[in-house]
């Protein structure tokens, strides 16, 4: 076994440890025994993920002298509603769990929002575990206590804030990972080193490769130094009230992106890939930065082998409304993060007009 | 206008208050003003309760600025459940109502529950206000941050803890209340009495007739002592970690009796009535208290109408399963609450079968 890290979460009565090692899976049931959990387990993933992990994981928390319950919920963005909730809330109550039992997310970010959001409504809420197995989720959103479904009406609408007690990271998971999704998280990881991480932007300027071939001493380095980032970042603002909209950087152009192109042309993390070299080159329109800082964002972006320009087709007037469409709008004006230097962002609130004024420039 | 009180729930950054008042219905809308709420209210009713009030609340709503949205769900528990969520849901989408919205229960317990896991969910939760109109809703379901719908598998087994930022309490609206419901409700308030607030019982045992004759003054006070009981448990205890439960006398074997009646023969108010004289005698059986204390507690239950015998048929071996089947069971054995004095209990862990055996002796 390879080097190990723990985060911690910061957050009163709901701190919990975020744990980071190669080939920790197998040990999961013995980590959870000591969090005093009751005796039966719900664990929710997708069969893409429960052909690979089902098994280790099963094995691991049965082992620890658990009862568990695996649900399987179809791969895809386009489970992540109330019909699947439904049907979990419906095989939980089948399987007779009651009031002290855990709920485990087991795979990537559609999972940790769709479980999650299941442990924090069924019973009022039990005690719920991040099991990450995409470079998205272990970077970013199994850490925050974000939890949702999509509606007709737009996506997370339904959800809640409800933070795990513990997020299980085994990064020797992103092996089976496809390498278009190990890209695409690694567009978070650029992102928290844009905003808030000079150290581990500079890692990833000079060992970027090295990461993506998924050195496991590396990852391990990596997801703890994202994961600090996310931490210090919720922990200051836990339910969006302000600061963490810094998290938002590339996000508002990304946003209007997926809209734009019904959620089909481009991963999430491609999406944010596009918005931040848009960001970072409007910054440097604003006088918010010199343009070697966004050269620095653009070219680590190209390297990891993302996207970085704005479809053409998509830069109309139907952007900027997508873009004052945005949920942090407020007012018509969108709060837009604009970057400083690497390590430092501002907010500027510019409306949709402004924003699409820049992409034709 | 009459007196007014205000009951401050002690949750930190959740904290909120309760504000009792006779004719105050009409000045919610001055008073949301100094929430700092966003525009826009969806005001969540039923048909009932909207004939009654909806007009006032919404002028108040609307002359102090908002913009309104009312919501109408059918009267009744059976339509507390996911189905009538998502017409919620629905409804709020096409409102086009944003995370700045803010949502008003206006009406009993039900309506308190489905709206306030409305707001909870909606947009990962919004700002949420109780304007209970139902005693029972007034003296305790409105305060303390419980939302929940039901689900096939059990009641509230799907919901969440969101505290108000407001409850608005107008006792006037008692005057259109049933009397059946007026009766049901002071069950709850009989039991704040007997478990935590001896000069409320001592208040109730001088003038429970003027109170039940709604006599303003007295039913705003007797509103305000009761909501300073729950809100001093609540503050100890948000989430139901354990003290809470000193709120469940009497709701042991008041759930085994809805259960067993299928929720028909009884409202929830007439089953605690039951559960309480029930409890009362089996605490003198214990040893737990003298059967005086027992009963002033029957004698008050039944001078405010309610009914105070198990129904005998009720008293067969399924009723210590229903018992032992409470979600506040551990190990077969059930936490009871029993009491000591008047203002005072305790807890034991007892069988259904024990339970039973009191029943039939």
């Amino acid at each position: 076994m390879s080097a190990t890290a723990t985060v911690m979460v910061a957050l009163g009565d709901r701190s919990y440890p975020v744990a980071i090692g190669a080939g920790t899976l197998a040990r999961l049931g013995a980590r959870l025994q000591e969090l005093g959990l009751g005796k039966r387990i719900a664990v929710i993933t997708n069969p893409t993920v429960a052909k690979l992990y089902r098994a280790t994981v099963e094995r691991a928390l049965v082992d620890a002298g658990f009862t568990v319950t695996v649900l399987e919920v179809p791969d895809g963005e386009e489970h992540k509603n109330l019909a699947w909730l439904t049907f979990l809330y419906d095989r939980l109550v089948d399987a007779r769990l009651d009031r002290d039992c855990a709920v485990v997310a087991l795979g990537g970010g559609v999972i940790g929002d769709l479980a999650g959001f299941t442990a924090a409504t069924f019973q009022r809420g039990v005690p719920f575990v991040q099991v990450p197995t995409t470079l998205l989720a272990q970077v970013d959103s199994s850490v925050g206590g974000k939890t949702a479904v999509n509606h007709p009406g737009g996506k997370n609408l339904i959800g809640s804030f409800h933070q795990p007690r513990l997020v299980w990271v085994d990064v020797q998971t992103l092996r089976t990972l496809p390498r278009r999704e190990v890209q695409a998280g690694m567009a978070e990881v650029i992102k928290h080193g844009a905003i808030l991480g000079p150290a581990l932007f500079a890692l990833l300027e000079e060992q970027l490769e090295a990461v993506m071939a998924l050195d496991e001493g590396l990852c391990v380095e990596v997801v703890r130094q994202n994961c600090a980032i996310k931490a210090a970042v919720v922990a200051a603002d836990e339910r969006e009230g302000g600061y963490r909209a810094v998290l938002n950087f590339g996000h508002t152009m990304a946003h209007a992106i997926e809209v734009l192109t019904d959620y089909r042309a481009f991963l999430h993390g491609e999406a944010v890939a596009i918005g931040m070299a848009f960001a970072a080159r409007l910054s440097v329109a604003r006088g918010a930065c010199p343009p070697t800082v966004a050269a620095r964002i653009v070219a680590l972006l190209q390297r990891a082998g993302l996207p970085t320009e704005l479809p053409r087709e998509l830069v109309t007037p139907t952007l900027a409304v997508a873009v004052a469409a945005d949920k942090k709008a407020a007012g018509g004006k969108v709060k837009f993060v604009l970057i400083e230097d690497i390590g430092r962002v501002r907010f500027e609130m510019l409306s949709g007009e402004e924003v699409l004024a820049h992409a034709r420039a």
